[in-house]
């Protein structure tokens, strides 16, 4: 009898359930709505459980027996620092939750162990084991969204760090005196490559009096652009929003490059709605690298757009309870 | 019977040999000479191994029962990079070799298996196995001279990368628009914080008419400034040249808040002979990296003085060989 992972992806916009085999393969039964996290901890966590327990449902009903199927555990993404040992969200802005015992609470209305672990090591590691990255010796990963996030996965296994912190790629400094960013540091990747940075610097310029048709595009409110507005003008050729994406591409680079000198990976995967930008966002991005990294890491490194851009986060989280389980049976 | 491992510390200025208990302990009959590339990688060789075999003869005579002693294998540490699995040593520039194979040559002088890997790896294990960082879970080694090296050890193994190129850690950009490196790229950590880069910015300010001590100390000769005589002048209590330490100090300490973010080690282990500088150092480097760092990792994190600053890239040199040999037979 096959063995299956429930897969939950927490997010500050959505929640992500599906089923994975334990084998590898896609999630089947997904499922997704709403976050809407000011309803509070326990409600998404009463969502999340209920949308499990439909998935596990749905997937029975296929089987030819009609038996129940085996599930053997639950993995669970959720922003922010995680203490996994204890099960606890220390902090997550995004969804405003505080020293949430997480793990506890849905191990409270299952019967099946909980593994937790941070969103964008989870994204990372379903990359690594299904997606972009797949089998590669050493993975980073990075996920660009509302912040920058980051993951490195080295021989199969998510290295967290002294204190489960690490991966903060985003908030790593390219240029010491530059762009504010929201952590408070000055000159960080989010502060140049996040979408809301993308679309302060599109304002930034059209404040200034820049031509663009990105204007066009949001009839003519400077407040509505997004990055998916930056990216939707970079493909209809506007010169100045292209000029934006490439000097967050940059940025950006200079930051992958570091990594790559740091950690010499295997690849690097991007993650997130602005590889949409295609080469639009990987040509200066590349450019930059190859320009900062040393030439044989560079030439050792695939860095790749994401594979699995809906469902990196609920396999990972799948595969990060199994990692979990098989380091416990050590 | 105790074994034993040569230990060999090929520096661009000096050879440095000893014998390293298997077990752990400090390097005994430790023998130092001048490198002296100019006379070519045989002559080197030649060098290593008599030193090897009169250090082997020194702790035999020291026996009690007067017999030979066992010693299982050969570690050697040497700048630049290098195939492991190949026993090259790819290129190093301050040698002036180029695609050496050194395993090799020194196998068909000696009995024993040996070992070879980067110089600041070595010295990265070495303060991992018995210094600063002795058993850290995840230790960054950084190592200031004529360059800016490092390496990064995870539980217990020298994390090495795709292509063995892990841990350039001075090659990191901090200030995409900053003071050309000799790497060729811009705003590298190396461009402000190796000796030389120190010696340049004090020579730039004596040109540009600042008044300093530094001028006295070489005779009133701005070309004889190194960054020795900057770190005099500012025990001396010199304005100018504390200047000059702080600003490559906040560099320094941006680039370790980057590898801080991105992998929450446990300690940062700073190597080399700017250490001496003490507090004069270590002061605005943990402070810019508590300005640039998450604090909950900089809280997790030790950033403290080598222990071993004669002789841990020998006892590192002899701990890869250990390690290799225990990953070999796993």
């Amino acid at each position: 009898m096959k063995d299956w992972i429930v897969g939950i992806d927490i997010g500050g916009t959505n929640l992500v359930v599906g089923l994975v085999p334990a084998e590898g393969g896609a999630p089947e039964a997904l499922r997704v709505r709403a976050t809407e996290p000011a309803r509070g901890p326990e409600a998404v966590v009463t969502d999340v459980v209920r949308m499990a327990r439909e998935a596990v449902r749905e997937v029975s009903a296929g089987m030819d027996d009609g038996e129940a199927i085996s599930v053997i555990g639950v993995g669970v993404g959720c922003p922010g620092p995680i203490d996994r040992e204890a099960g606890l969200v220390i902090e997550s802005p995004n969804l405003r939750w505080r020293m949430y015992p997480l793990r506890e609470r849905i191990e409270a209305l299952v019967d099946w162990p909980v593994a937790i672990d941070n969103d964008a090591n989870c994204a990372t590691y379903g990359e690594w084991w299904q997606g972009a990255g797949k089998g590669s010796s050493s993975l980073i990963g990075i996920t660009l969204g509302t912040g920058v996030g980051g993951g490195y996965i080295l021989d199969g296994r998510v290295v967290h760090g002294a204190s489960g912190g690490a991966g903060e790629i985003g908030h790593t400094t390219v240029n010491v005196s530059g762009r504010r960013c929201a952590c408070g540091n000055e000159g960080c990747v989010e502060a140049y490559a996040s979408g809301p940075a993308i679309a302060a610097r599109a304002r930034e310029g059209l404040a200034n009096g820049v031509q663009s048709s990105l204007l066009e595009l949001v009839d003519g409110d400077p407040e509505r652009i997004t990055a998916a507005t930056v990216y939707e003008a970079v493909v209809d050729g506007d010169p100045f929003a292209t000029e934006v994406l490439t000097e967050a591409a940059r940025f950006l680079g200079a930051g992958i490059a570091n990594v790559i000198n740091i950690l010499n990976p295997e690849a690097v995967v991007i993650m997130g709605g602005v590889t949409r930008a295609g080469d639009h966002l990987f040509k200066p991005l590349k450019a930059e690298v190859r320009r900062r990294a040393f030439k044989s890491l560079v030439d050792a490194c695939s860095i790749l757009p994401a594979e699995l851009p809906e469902t990196a986060g609920v396999v990972g989280a799948a595969g990060v309870f199994l990692a979990e389980r098989r380091d416990a049976a050590l």
